[in-house]
């Protein structure tokens, strides 16, 4: 039986709350949040706390507060050699104060309250400084995914940085879609389709055989059209610099 | 019943030919190509033809050639006033030679050989001169999908401007995302689900609201490591660019 305590109990760890709250093998010995959260279904049953000096023992303790707090966070636990992790993919593992054994165990995933998540399509990247640690995190890891990888701070940086690409900034393009369609007044819907397959076709297939589009043709009139048509400055700035790097690196490594 | 001939016999057209082969309300009487296609299943029944003047009569003709080639193929056809309609997002209804009744029937999707299509979730967009041709290719359309909507050509090019954001730069953005984690020598399996639930998130929930990220939440030590670790250089004007126009557009109308 693994034990966890959850440090913060905001998006991600209540999906990870969620997802653990089904493992026969895991208990969730508490909950910590510095503010007062009311207990609702199915966390009804796992004490909570606000004061940290009530913290119990514990196999693992997951801190899930913002990026920019866990260094002082981790340095205030009033507890030390126990197994502490933080569940982002931007900071590196040391930032965890080193009076506890530090670890990481990052879901590359984004959450959203409103969603349900299924945990076992999630990555989890792990990090540990002492082995041990590392197997506890991995039989943690993979009780709720079926992914479970072991990935150093340097390595998890460049993850991160490719999900803001793949995640944060395609999301962007659907608002300029969005805002597209607004403008003729078409309902965004007609757009939800070839979304959803854009990213399910690269599932099986090579992101670059599955390029399509006026640039990676070299369609000049099209292109030419577009530009014309785009009235925005901030969209025709995104088209022309997407446009240029796909005529010149179609075919060749980007 | 309704009569369908395709001219040309490419990617749409054959997705396009598959979906009325379910219909019974639908015939596909021949299909004309310029050049020899082999009969393979499931369209090994259908009479096909290589010469323009073996084209028989339909009730629509269905032009699904590359863009650049629909004006003088269509001013070739041996016959006149008839229903024909092309099969393009960017392209007039002008475009197709006057001799004939003029229509439009844009499936807005990605087709890929690769991969099956359920129309049923395909938005057809139409236009027609005439009411009676409308009608027409509205039941048409409606056979094999569930979203039909009559489009003027210049909505359509607003549309086909918008796909090309949501479709051709989203799929440039997975690219990139490949090559970042190349570079480490992560597999790209590890954004898959990302990918996925990045597309999923936004088909009930507004992806301004759905926006997160660094540059959302004006994270600027973030932002500073990234653009450090960034070591290609087209990769990282799109990250300023996307990044600049996240930190002054965020909650504003783009
Ligand atoms: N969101 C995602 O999709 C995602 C995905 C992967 C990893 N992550 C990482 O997961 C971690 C948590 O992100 P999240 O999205 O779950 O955050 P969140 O929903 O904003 O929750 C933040 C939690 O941290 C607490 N908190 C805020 N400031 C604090 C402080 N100074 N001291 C102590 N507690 C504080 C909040 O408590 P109060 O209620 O008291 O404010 C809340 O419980 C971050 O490291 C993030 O990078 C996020
Ligand atoms: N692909 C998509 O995802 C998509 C989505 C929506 C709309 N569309 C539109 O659908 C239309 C067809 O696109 P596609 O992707 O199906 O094209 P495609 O797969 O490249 O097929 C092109 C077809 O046109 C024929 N063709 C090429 N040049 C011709 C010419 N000068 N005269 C007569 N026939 C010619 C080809 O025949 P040969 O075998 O003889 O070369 C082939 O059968 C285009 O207007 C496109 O904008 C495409």
């Amino acid at each position: 039986m693994i034990e966890v305590v959850f440090l913060g109990f905001g998006n991600v760890n209540q999906h990870l709350c969620k997802a653990f709250l089904q493992c026969e093998n895991v208990t969730v010995k508490q909950i910590f949040n510095r503010n007062f959260i009311k207990s609702e279904p199915p966390f009804e049953n796992i004490p909570f706390v606000e004061k940290m000096t009530t913290i119990e023992t514990a196999d693992v303790y997951i801190i899930g507060i913002p990026d920019d707090a866990i260094a002082d966070f981790s340095e205030k636990l009033p507890f030390q050699n126990k197994l502490v992790v933080h569940t982002s993919g931007g900071v590196h593992i040391n930032t965890i104060s080193e009076k506890n054994r530090r670890g990481v165990f990052y879901p590359l995933q984004t959450f959203s309250k409103q969603r349900q998540m299924d945990f076992k399509t999630v990555p989890i990247c792990l990090e540990a400084e002492k082995d041990s640690d590392l197997k506890l995190l991995q039989q943690l890891a993979g009780y709720i995914s079926n992914t479970v990888v072991e990935i150093s701070s340097e390595k998890r940086a460049k993850l991160h940085l490719a999900a803001v690409f793949v995640n944060n900034f395609t999301n962007y393009l659907y608002r300029i879609g969005n805002e597209i369609l607004a403008e003729e007044n078409l309902p965004f819907n007609l757009l939800k389709p070839l979304i959803l397959e854009t990213s399910e076709k690269i599932q099986n297939l090579d992101p670059r055989e599955a390029q399509t589009g006026p640039a990676a043709r070299n369609d000049l009139k099209t292109i030419e059209k577009h530009l014309h048509l785009l009235t925005n400055g901030e969209h025709k700035k995104l088209y022309e610099l997407f446009t240029n790097q796909l005529k010149s690196n179609d075919g060749k490594k980007l």
